[in-house]
């Protein structure tokens, strides 16, 4: 026999009364339970109407539609999404509960990154800026040597092979932070030309930046990621160009910008941290800038697996709040800054769910970092599979 | 003996004379030969100075540095960024040449896909939209599995589970698609209000549309590529989802939409293609729109191997123009299509060589497609090691 539900128009409330119905539910944890009746969510109708083949009768008798039923909650922001986001969840067989029932927790440990700083030496080199080229170029072999085998800053002769060829070129980023931190002085550019000209290739310049000097200032080499589909890749204090090749410390890191003031398809994120994936280094995410959004709830509380079983509102604690996307809508890096801030104020991780055209799910989790003194915060992103 | 190159100021032009290194500079294919002496252009002075120690004289008899040079030929756009290229290229052990040289060739054969063309049927459903989730749904399950199964229209059912729950999900672009070739009705908007909801979240969602329907109408099915980074994926005609898996076709062809009209970062484009690579999946690339940008000239003329050595000016045909770039410039699809469109005139295929911050060079090769009665040109766009 299906699940009977009955819908009542003027309360929007989902109510099934039939005893061997509740007792089905309440074991799955559908819904809220009120005497010998349990109420659902509208999500949660829909997915036993989907796939349970549960009926839902109106006041009046008649059968709802998928449609109809959903038509009536339709001023709930990106139902759909939501719906496909809870179905996969449910899907995997592990419990899904709205957001409002989130508690406190403290399931949602910091990774702590070192952070011994960096004093810049004062290395009074100078350099031609290349306007079309962001990137400017020092004569002086010595200097630019000795700042490239010190601190790794720009790439002395050839990549990969330091020897061959002269001069230091320095990218942008290493360009404006030697003028600012280590008194570099440009033949033909003042600080403001090379922000001017940055900015006009990239709106976002002086966000990224931020972040590249952030990260430089705590001790970290910070190169570009262009080979990982990244702003920057990050080698840890103590890394050098110089080392011999037995010692050589890959780049586990990779670092992407997302400003709070920029507005981006959740696809094009998803494409950054997909990169990051294939070349197996860890993602980390900045979202810098001072634009603030108030209060983006999640959707969803999220109960995991445990081992032998699942977590359940019963026997466990739940694990992660899901904030659910789709592969075509526009968020603001202040929107998923707000929505990690929710996560964290219940002291659970906050997992992307981001639902593709053809209703699929893909989830990324997102950890806080901490990194001491610095003036962000930054969240390690990876792609899990519940 | 380090050459001896003499810089002419008024006519900025760099003359070898001395015997011996005029014969060097022949033999490696360097230069303008104008009776005894060698007239370089500015990269392979540059290169000369930096890699072989060459020294480089003024009227005066003063030596220049490598700055002083770059910067008596400030009025060459990106000359750096052409200059790391040119000079990867010649650390290779490859010839390359002023792009003037370019003769006609025929060495750009074009990629014929197969195109029958597609008959929508008729399918007369009814959906509703929702347009926070761009996609619409389908309530009547037998017409709604019907074009799932037929022409792979929509996602029934659950992903990879079209069995598990019901309704058919048509995205964005199969509910336009429908609405304008198969008397798709929506019973809460119009066409109108489809397509003005998709331009609010993608500005660019009309050229990616038109791009979506002309492959759909040459008959290949065309999903979300969101799993390989891109806006879609591409099956040849013939493909279904309804083919038992040992029969089941997996797409090989991912397609992505850079619009005439669209300003791109370079590192944002190979972000794209990337993603693409690693999944061992075949980049396509469309540039739709009415932008036109006249004659924009690739940079160099590409010399590559042959069997036992290498293709020369005396002894073999060039193989490529070269398009020099670097990653953090913004380039629009008309400018990328009229540097495709040059070559093409010339008979050879484009080669994009993207400079990153650290001089280090990313090779694409990109080769044209031909599709019957399509009204775009699409491109292949692979990842070399020259």
């Amino acid at each position: 026999m299906p699940v009977e539900i009955e819908f009542f128009d003027d309360s929007k409330e989902l109510v099934v009364g039939d005893p061997s119905s509740v007792s089905v539910l309440k074991r799955a944890f559908y819904g809220r339970n009120e005497g010998a009746v349990v109420f659902l969510f509208p999500e949660e109708a829909m997915y036993m109407m989907d796939v349970r083949n549960a009926i839902v009768l109106s006041e009046n008798g008649k059968e709802l539609k998928f449609n109809e039923l959903a038509s009536h909650f339709s001023e709930c922001e990106r139902l759909m999404t939501k719906y496909y986001a809870f179905k996969d969840w449910r899907d995997r067989g592990l419990v899904i509960r709205p957001v409002s029932e989130a508690g406190k927790y403290a399931r949602n440990p910091v990774h702590k990154y070192p952070s011994p700083g960096f004093k810049v030496p004062e290395y009074n080199a100078s350099a031609r800026f290349y306007s079309d080229d962001n990137l400017s170029v020092i004569d002086d072999d010595d200097i630019g040597e000795k700042m490239y085998l010190e601190n790794w800053f720009g790439q002395h002769g050839t990549y990969k092979a330091e020897k061959h060829g002269k001069c230091n070129k320095l990218d942008v980023y290493e360009t404006l932070f030697l003028m600012r931190h280590s008194a570099l002085k440009l033949e033909n550019a003042s600080e403001k030309d090379v922000v001017k000209h940055a900015k006009s290739n990239n709106h976002f310049f002086e966000a990224i930046y931020n972040v590249y000097e952030d990260w430089r200032l705590r001790g970290f080499v910070v190169k570009t990621g262009f080979k990982f589909g990244t702003h920057f890749r990050i080698y840890f204090p103590g890394a050098s160009p110089a080392l011999p090749l037995n010692k050589w410390i890959h780049s586990k890191h990779v670092l992407h910008v997302f400003p709070r003031d920029m507005q981006l398809l959740t696809s094009e994120l998803s494409r950054a941290i997909r990169v990051a994936h294939s070349v197996k280094k860890t993602f980390i995410l900045a979202i810098p800038g001072k634009k603030r959004i108030k209060n983006v709830q999640p959707d969803f509380l999220l109960f995991h697996r445990k081992k032998g079983g699942i977590e359940t509102p019963d026997s466990g604690k739940p694990r992660y709040l899901m904030l659910a996307l789709n592969e075509d809508e526009v968020i603001s890096g202040a929107y998923l800054a707000s929505a990690i801030e929710s996560a964290k104020d219940t002291g659970l991780n906050l997992i992307l769910a981001i639902v593709d055209r053809e209703t699929s799910v893909t989830h990324y989790r997102v950890r806080r970092i901490e990194l001491k003194d610095s003036k962000y915060e930054y969240y390690e992103i990876d792609w899990v599979q519940p």
